[in-house]
């Protein structure tokens, strides 16, 4: 179904691989000024090694987090380094038993046309099954985020409200589809008539919120008169504090990312209603996906079959560039310019 | 061992019965201008009524909350209405089959000399057990609140590390004794030398940080270096804040109250900090003590098994006066002049 030109890309290793890497910590956006471009020879592996040759890297809202230099649940990119991301290749050399050469792989191989790998943390994927972006998506972290932090945070009960803040977006669109699946009603909060009728009418919420029309509070208060029971926050800032003012009695706050608060440049804003947990004896928890990998395969088969069913619409909105095309792209995302899973597709 | 004067308190009622109503909602701290005090004249029951001669009246930071005119757990105190908070008294009157004369009960009877009772979550309490002002404290909502936040909210593991704000308040001396008694570290944070001094030196606690001291974060760093695991949080602000930067890798945050933001009169500030709870996959949790109504029983048969195995101490802080004596006492609560449960013993 889904034909990659093997040949190309496995044959004619270039003689250069180029790499962005983080030449400065950003201030608010990431701007030129924090990357640098080097060309460099093609490593060969060593024992226990593969040589993956990149052909699709994930533009996610966590990369920002690890440009800074501060303690997280993975270590700070560092100076000099290459910029960190989760992509696609195809195995074009191996000494590793696991992966034989031809196989395509998904892992946190960097913003690079090549990259080496010990394996570790490495997954194999099959292009005849989904297409190759799609495994940055739906298929992807993207996917095992928005499944392990409904169903093992969230866990919305047939008859519940969901609101997925971020609802456009690689993660919550995902997410606020499993809402759905699992029998929930499903509220988005998106940005622009644009991407409210793609998740209305394509992906079947119920209903969105466009907080470019103002006044969110009001429009969620009317979305979910009984209060919101599952809060699947991309986004925080304001939209945090709408939606705890409209939190109902024992909602869930699934905690997945603050996009609105990651290039602020002046620091975190935290949400002025945060008591509204108190007296709704509510919950607000932290999700990092790492922490379910020894379950990616039960999820992955789960998300597959949902794709395969057409009960789950995934959508990658693939740009086609050079190493050299990423931080731009990464300025797009912050700027809510995709819809569905960014992904950058090397040439 | 507790003896009271039953004679002279269930004789003599006298002519009047002196209220305290809220006359105004207050902006910050609620000053003289909110209160009225009224004399009415002592109401009789009426059929599976009781009548109810209060000798202590309980002091809760959460009296503030019930002043404001917002949508909680629990609706706000009317303005006109009797001041609502949780007190102990003698049934001097009965049409009710539960309730026999000379009874003494706790319930939420208001701030006044009498109350009538239908007997809705009303609890006889037994004053040759323990004296009666505990019956608000230890072995009241305060104590409730403390073991239910800690057994089914904070759940430390022992050599778990707890952290109480407020700890030299009713509810914090009692959550971090009952993290002692599950077997974690415990550390308070309190203000004064002398306050600190007795959580150590007579409630066990292993550490504890003086926030009068300044540097609050570097002192939780030190008292947690491994990060918080448990965080029962009576006082929100800024130690909120310090703790959430000291949070460890599934930290819980036990949301109890956040008395230093109920009298600022300029909003709640949030905790600035509030993706801790992501990267450390951590939560925070609101706590109603109401919710586990039907747990009372066992939860104080508990408390007060530990408490005559003195493996758990208790300290009212007990101040005699009239009703008219409520208003000042409510501003001492919130300047932290008590030790302990803060209890108004009405002469």
């Amino acid at each position: 179904m889904f034909i990659y030109a093997l040949d190309t890309m496995a044959t004619g290793v270039s003689a250069i691989n180029r790499q962005l890497r983080l030449a400065a910590r950003p201030q608010g956006l990431p701007g030129p000024e924090v990357w640098q471009l080097t060309d460099e020879e093609v490593p060969e592996p060593a024992t226990r090694e593969i040589l993956v040759k990149i052909s699709h890297i994930s533009l996610d809202p966590a990369i920002r987090g690890w440009m800074d230099d501060v303690r997280s649940y993975i270590p700070p990119v560092a100076l000099g380094e290459v910029m960190r991301a989760q992509a696609v290749g195809l195995v074009i050399a191996s000494r590793h038993p696991a992966f034989a050469e031809g196989s395509w792989v998904t892992g946190l191989f960097g913003v690079r046309q090549y990259a080496l790998s010990d394996g570790q943390g490495v997954r194999i994927v099959d292009p005849q099954l989904a297409p190759l972006p799609r495994y940055l998506g739906a298929l992807g972290i993207t996917g095992l985020t928005a499944y392990f932090g409904m169903l093992e945070i969230g866990r919305p009960r047939a008859g519940e409200t969901v609101v997925v803040s971020g609802a456009a977006g690689a993660v919550g669109s995902i997410a606020g589809q499993i809402g759905r699946l699992l029998g929930a009603r499903t509220v988005g909060i998106a940005g622009g008539g644009e991407k409210c009728q793609w998740l209305t009418d394509t992906l079947g919420f119920d209903e969105i919120v466009d907080y470019k029309l103002g006044n969110v509070r009001r429009a969620l208060r009317r979305a979910a008169p009984d209060g919101i029971d599952v809060y699947f926050d991309n986004v925080g800032g304001p939209l945090l504090d709408d939606a705890l003012a409209v939190l109902g009695v024992g909602g869930r706050i699934i905690l997945c990312g603050a996009i609105s608060q990651y290039n602020t440049g002046e620091g975190v804003k935290g949400p002025a209603n945060y008591l509204s947990l108190l007296v709704n004896r509510a919950s607000m928890t932290g999700l990092i996906v790492f922490d379910y990998e020894d379950r990616y395969d039960e999820a992955t088969d789960q998300l597959m079959a949902w794709l395969d069913a057409g009960t789950l619409i995934a959508r990658e909105h693939v740009v086609r560039g050079g190493i050299d095309a990423f931080p731009q792209l990464l300025l797009d995302l912050f700027a809510g310019a995709n819809t569905g899973k960014l992904v950058l597709e090397l040439v």
